[in-house]
């Protein structure tokens, strides 16, 4: 046999092992002291009501011979997608829903969406950026070139008509940076896209935490991008499914290359290496697009929300370059001038005991960066701004 | 963009379709009349109670912040990898935590592990199979051989030593032919493959079938599997979570290729384009390895086990040559001399409003035979092979 030796290629992904590493340590060190994790982008608030009394519904349902259900459709029950395509329907966009593909997560889905692509596309990827884009293009052997994001584009690339590229991810609210690519850039990727027969693999995980109205939940907002874009959304954000696993990708009928819809390429893909989603998850992600549901998940974000709008305050009032923190639960910021990204880490875990991500670790332009997380509790997000005030005063 | 023209070199999947539309049309011309179905293999008794209360007590975990769960270790949790060890420790085979790998069903796994290998490994499927061994190896532009099973060989296709073949791929016992392959055949499989360093990919998704004390249910109760055996296992057939997904693939440190283990491969694989499987459902999959969930989920299986023991006395008493049904859910019988196996479907619908799949769906050597499956309930089963006695006489 022969392994695949792309695997050679990559990156040894030491970032959060390192992380736990280090917080270990320090915690055998201190037994007695509080750390603050704002480190990874799990949340931590109950999945709510609704969420869990379809869960109970769903369960007793596959108790009893005659409301069991067994494997389920391909791409997703119908009630799921219908909820699905009315949410899109509240922005505008209307789709069909074949063109709905329900999953078990953005993760999965952005990871198995370059099996549907030829091995010569050259691929184009932000830098900084969420390494999963990298890495499965890499295990494909495909080329990957870099989109430079940094402060002078608000950490949000451009395209430039030289740009070499028929693969480009886009991921808004961005992660690590919580930047978020308003309607009139979007509209430039959509063209650039357009114009040299590109696709854009378009990460929308974090679309709930966007407040401000005007700027786009969906790239299908964007006129022209059903002819050019592959949207990935999640529950796990929206309304705490880290732990439930659910996802649903977009593939308009509009997008094909010569005469075959990829749709139906990505329609083949699942039906052969995948047996659909959990009947009960299922139900749960229906119960979140109902009255109810929407209000519960708003006011889970909300929780968030507050955290970010408190760290957007003390950053302000530390003064330090960030982005992000107003439509995403990401904060990114500057570390302190002459610092590396893991000498402020090191600084803030033994003399704040908060534990951040060293930004170094989502590629070259994270380098001198931090990403703080709003997934924690009210209490401990205030006591971890107040240390860092008095670390950075 | 350029698209994977692998796609193209798929055979379109009518099958399902093709039966599914004959026997609409069949309904609506006789709408009082009442099908039996034995062609699908999914199941229909609902979840056993130790499951049920397992899924209740999660879900309830889940609607506190105290006990919510986001993320799933990447592998699985311990809860459920132990349950897993230890129900592999009871038929001799030790296992590390860290050699068990938790998904979500065994068509994902067996879809997936094509990316660990490389692009000319020359891979070998038995004919009559399983469709998705085909079609991963074609979507990746693999060149695959057949494996001829037929009735000389009991359908237990056996290796030669001019075989060309790096991939192996078994199913034991056998989708669709429910034949399963004793100690010593499996030893000259797992010989064979370490001459020749070929790994074998194990399908095991219909152990529990199995009732003969003889017959191992694993590859590693074979001297030697270790070094040369990926095996893949489900809940589906085992707990009926076919509608749930669960399942397990296992990888021992001790397969390698040069210096590379392949676990560490597909360690990466899954960190990278999965996220873990849903925490109620691995807390429902650890249930059914408990003293009670074990008693309730034998009984379902000899519920299934009895229908399978019905149709092979119909088949003994009907005179037709057939393998499986002892220790395996699927009947696979001969047709009627001088039919093919679509006639034999057409004759069966109409003249005994009974539906199965005809052979030749599953490869070249499926002409002239065709699958019933074990999972109605014993009213159905025992008319349904009344009425073929009746068809048949």
């Amino acid at each position: 046999m022969q392994i695949n030796t792309n695997y050679a290629n990559l990156q040894d992904s030491y970032l959060f092992l390192t992380i736990a590493k280090k917080v270990a340590a320090y915690t055998q060190a201190h037994p007695e002291n509080k750390i603050i994790r704002m480190g990874i982008g799990d949340v931590t608030q109950p999945l709510v009501p609704a969420v869990i009394e379809a869960m109970h519904k769903a369960t007793d349902e596959m108790a009893h011979k005659e409301t069991f259900r067994g494997y389920s459709p391909d791409q997703g029950y119908d009630f799921l997608r219908e909820a699905i395509q009315g949410y899109y329907a509240k922005r505008g966009v209307s789709l069909k829903l074949s063109e709905i593909f329900v999953g078990d997560g953005a993760k999965s889905d952005i990871g198995n969406i370059v099996d549907i692509f030829g091995e010569d596309n050259r691929v184009l990827i932000p830098d900084p950026v969420y390494p999963v884009y990298v890495d499965t293009n890499v295990m494909a052997g495909r080329h990957v070139s870099y989109l430079d994001a940094n402060v002078q584009n608000g950490f949000l690339g451009m395209p430039d008509e030289n740009m070499q590229a028929d693969i480009i991810y886009l991921c808004s609210p961005n992660n690590p940076t919580g930047a978020v690519y308003n309607r009139a850039q979007l509209q430039a990727w959509v063209d650039y896209a357009l114009r040299h027969d590109a696709v854009i693999l378009f990460d929308a995980a974090y679309e709930s935490f966007i407040a401000d109205d005007t700027l786009p939940h969906s790239i299908f907002e964007i006129e022209g991008a059903k002819r050019c874009a592959i949207e990935f959304c999640s529950f796990s954000k929206t309304a705490g499914f880290t732990g439930v696993r659910c996802g649903y990708t977009v593939i308009a009928d509009e997008l094909v290359c010569g005469e075959t819809q990829l749709n139906t390429l990505w329609a083949r893909r699942q039906a052969t290496k995948f047996n659909g989603v959990n009947y009960i998850t299922q139900r749960a992600a229906a119960a979140v697009f109902t009255q109810a549901g929407q209000q519960q998940v708003r006011d889970v974000i909300a929780y968030y929300r507050k955290n970010a709008a408190m760290m957007v305050e003390a950053f302000r009032e530390i003064g330090l370059w960030f982005t992000g923190g107003e439509n995403s639960p990401y904060i990114w910021h500057k570390v302190p001038e002459g610092m590396t990204s893991w000498e402020f880490f090191d600084s803030l875990l033994n003399r704040a005991e908060v534990v951040g991500t060293p930004g170094s670790g989502f590629g070259k332009n994270g380098e001198g960066f931090f990403r703080l997380t709003a997934f924690g509790t009210h209490e401990d997000t205030a006591e971890a701004m107040e240390r860092l005030k008095k670390l950075l005063r």
